[in-house]
């Protein structure tokens, strides 16, 4: 269970992150804050997106400490990302992974902070000498994912669906499929690529892992949109679960479930695909189950 | 006047930066999202923090685009946290340079989204090639970038000075000079420790630099306060301005506003002594000229 052994992994060194003792530079780590980014970051999970870019980097002999931190520094930005999705302007949400949201358990001007403080801890984190020896991969690193989270991914994907939602027209399955691949893509897009970067991928074998990452997120997404509709069909007896009664622009909602269905699957088969014509063989057999997981998975 | 060439510099290339064409890697940058970026940063301030960064890296004969990439980023991250600190759930302020802050002019969910936007576009500038030629200077300028204004740095001083408007008890002056030197202080530093790194400034040189940051940003901020607390005695005839009614945490609370003086101008002079112990000579006048600048300013 490789997923279990990264998440234990990953926790680990999350924990060890986030300690009140500081770093070179810093003045002081005061303790509610701290509270805020431990509460955010620790204890939940299934750490999907470290995995992707440990078992990435593991294609090519890399393991330990400077991949680890990478995987933080990535699940630090996933999870700021929630906590500031989850605020009363935004989703206004009072649970997640059935424990109340960071501006439930401590207020909303400590949910704005820990979201910021996670999000620039990320930074500092691929930026330092511990992640990898090479200050041009280092470089590297920061700069995909400032591009994978930024107004042109993660964030500007955030903004659409808030658009979105407000909107009575039916949404077009490009728009759907361009802001899945901002909101929730460019950030699994961006595991699979920074373990290709740290570990030294070739030209062939980025293209290819990126092919893997690119269908693996949108695949993600789509199954992520065919739980909350089957889920409520099933558990609560009604046509369509809480994304229909938001008017969130999903897949299943512009194309129906059967079609959704059938994407989903497209996707993971291409996902595995792009892994066999990158040429890795049965070392990529971990990342293949991955997406066989993903398309899979009952929550 | 180099404060006005470089506050018109860094207007013109924040909004070259901020322009709706995507970088590689973006999928694409939605329009409102993109507009309350922009009206987060174009058009008001005084541009200390890029002045402060071009004119330290000038010391060195370094100009340019780097540089001034540079400076918008640290201007980017400057914004955002006036957007964050404005929201109802923080300052709860509605006029910033005498227009509607952004999630008056906007809403909330675009302010936080704009907010994250900005910040992270910083990191992205500081990484990206044209920046700087050499990655080492890039990975340190992200690091240093990041420890300022994360947990340690800005956001934890945005915490500590919110905890400690809800007190009852009396803010002790060591309790303040650190809220401070970490909310409004390390952005400073970080301006002169960042154009210095650009330059390739010697151990000496940075040490006499880093002196001078510290005591600039001290500087800044109890001018600041006695701003504050002398500007509405003039102009409203009562004993204290704004920061005295929320039980704000600042210098003039706590010393009185005659030792608050004598603090400001003590720290300008070390400013000034440390650019002399730099053996910067004549070159340094404009950063001299800065930290006068500073204490006497009026606004």
């Amino acid at each position: 269970m490789r997923l279990v052994a990264v998440a234990g992994a990953t926790e680990a060194m999350l924990d060890n992150l986030l300690q009140p003792h500081c770093l070179p530079g810093e003045k002081d780590r005061p303790a509610r804050l701290l509270a805020a980014m431990r509460y955010a970051a620790l204890g939940g999970g299934k750490r999907l997106r470290p995995f992707l870019l440990v078992e990435t980097a593991r294609l090519f002999g890399l393991e330990g400490e400077g991949v680890l931190r990478a995987a933080c520094a990535l699940e630090m930005i996933h999870c700021y990302s929630l906590v500031h999705d989850d605020l009363p302007a935004m989703d206004n949400d009072d649970l997640r992974r059935g424990r109340p949201t960071v501006h439930k358990a401590f207020d909303e001007a400590a949910a704005i902070l820990a979201g910021d403080g996670l999000l620039t801890y990320a930074f500092d984190i691929v930026a330092d000498a511990p992640t990898h020896a090479d200050p041009a991969v280092r470089a590297d690193l920061t700069l995909m994912l400032a591009r994978a989270v930024g107004l042109g991914g993660m964030v500007g994907g955030q903004a659409l669906d808030l658009e979105a939602e407000g909107r009575d027209t039916p949404h077009e399955a490009g728009f759907v499929a361009l802001m899945q691949a901002m909101k929730t893509g460019a950030l699994l897009l961006y595991a699979v690529e920074a373990g290709a970067r740290m570990g030294g991928a070739n030209a062939l074998q980025k293209a290819a892992l990126s092919r893997f990452g690119a269908a693996l997120g949108a695949a993600f997404q789509v199954a992520d949109d065919i739980l909350d509709a089957e889920g409520d069909e099933e558990a609560l007896g009604k046509r369509a679960g809480k994304d229909a009664d938001r008017n969130k622009a999903t897949l299943v909602a512009v194309l129906g479930l059967a079609q959704a269905r059938k994407k989903r699957d497209a996707l993971a088969r291409e996902a595995i695909q792009a892994l066999e014509d990158g040429g890795f063989g049965d070392k990529a057999g971990v990342l293949a189950e991955a997406a066989r997981f993903t398309v899979n998975r009952k929550s």
